[in-house]
């Protein structure tokens, strides 16, 4: 996935030479804490923050040349960059939006944490019945209820309690990936119960093939 | 995990009746884009936004009182509430930060949108040879270089392209899992892909047996 992918591209930006209060006025109606400064080719030449903007106001500043980040102080990405970058920069820099460029310098969108958050969620939030479908096509030879059964007796050798192939059913149906992975604490784990599950349900086929 | 795992416990609190001027510069100096707005106890009763402080200075407003927006109109989740709601409500409501509470109403921490992105992702940026390791104790009989050399059949299978077991191994050496989902294009085809691997390595082991 691209930068391009999760960027908005319903931004606002403004010039070095605008009044504060003019740009101020803009930002609380979009609701935007912070924005790229453009030139007059629309190529990124800084940032501005709502913070900067209240600071100058109280400074009595004018204009946004006034309060502005250079574009060396802040941090950008490019639209044809891995979104995982923009993903990382955030965490790291611990910034609520990011300019995005093109080859020009233009900015062409901002990426903003909670995009980032959305498509974070949605990458993982798929059903894990979502899952099982697609790689009971690839098992092909075992069926749904096979590896409901197979789950509950990993389940109950885990955790010592009582687990029955129904209840483990209804407990997974709504279930999302997400919530799998939070619920039985890390990937790692997730993919352990994984492997048993698969194993016994070869071993219970064989069993079954010997009687 | 809960939302007191992923929350931000230095944050600032601001009362109505404080000068806008004060709690700009508090706000400028923690670098905070919204605060909540707390009574007397503690207790959560408002939100403020740096967006709601200029256009409070433009309008000559003096009190924190004059712009804030009431606890009603916010969103705020409870420290014990699943760490994942504050996920879906940053993403759903578009909003940089949660207030969080406990029983008593008394605001006990801030959920930032950053901060859930470095929860994600750290949830999802296991190296992928940390996953193969966990599994490998499961597998026991199964070697690495089986792994591998199975990983590589698969994936050359896949793309029609030429794979090594060496090509493969280099590749996801230092790749997270998070990487693995972003380039194999999603969950769902991971875990196919995964079965593939698993049913061939058991193939190649019987056919080795029966030699």
């Amino acid at each position: 996935m691209l930068v391009s992918e999760i960027m908005d591209k319903d931004f606002i930006v403004v010039s070095p030479d605008q009044d504060l209060e003019e740009i101020s006025i803009l930002m609380e109606e979009k609701r935007k804490f912070t924005t790229p400064v453009v030139d007059d080719q629309k190529r990124l030449i800084g940032w501005i923050t709502s913070l900067d903007v209240t600071r100058g106001f109280r400074e009595g500043k004018k204009k946004v040349n006034d309060v502005m980040y250079a574009k060396d102080d802040i941090v950008h990405v490019h639209q044809n960059d891995p979104a995982r970058l923009a993903v990382l920069n955030a965490s790291q820099h611990k910034v609520v939006s990011i300019p995005v460029v093109d080859d020009d310098e233009v900015v062409v969108g901002v990426v903003r944490t909670f995009d980032i958050v959305k498509t974070l969620s949605s990458l993982y939030e798929i059903k894990v019945t979502k899952i099982f479908e697609a790689m009971e096509d690839e098992l092909k030879g075992v069926s749904w209820d096979e590896l409901m059964e197979a789950s509950a007796i990993v389940t109950q050798r885990r955790t010592g309690k009582r687990v029955t192939a129904q209840d483990y059913e209804k407990r997974i149906k709504d279930a999302t990936f997400g919530e799998a992975i939070w619920a039985t604490g890390g990937l790692e784990k997730f993919f352990v119960g994984l492997i048993a599950i698969g194993e016994l349900v070869i071993a219970r086929k064989v069993a079954k093939a010997r009687k």
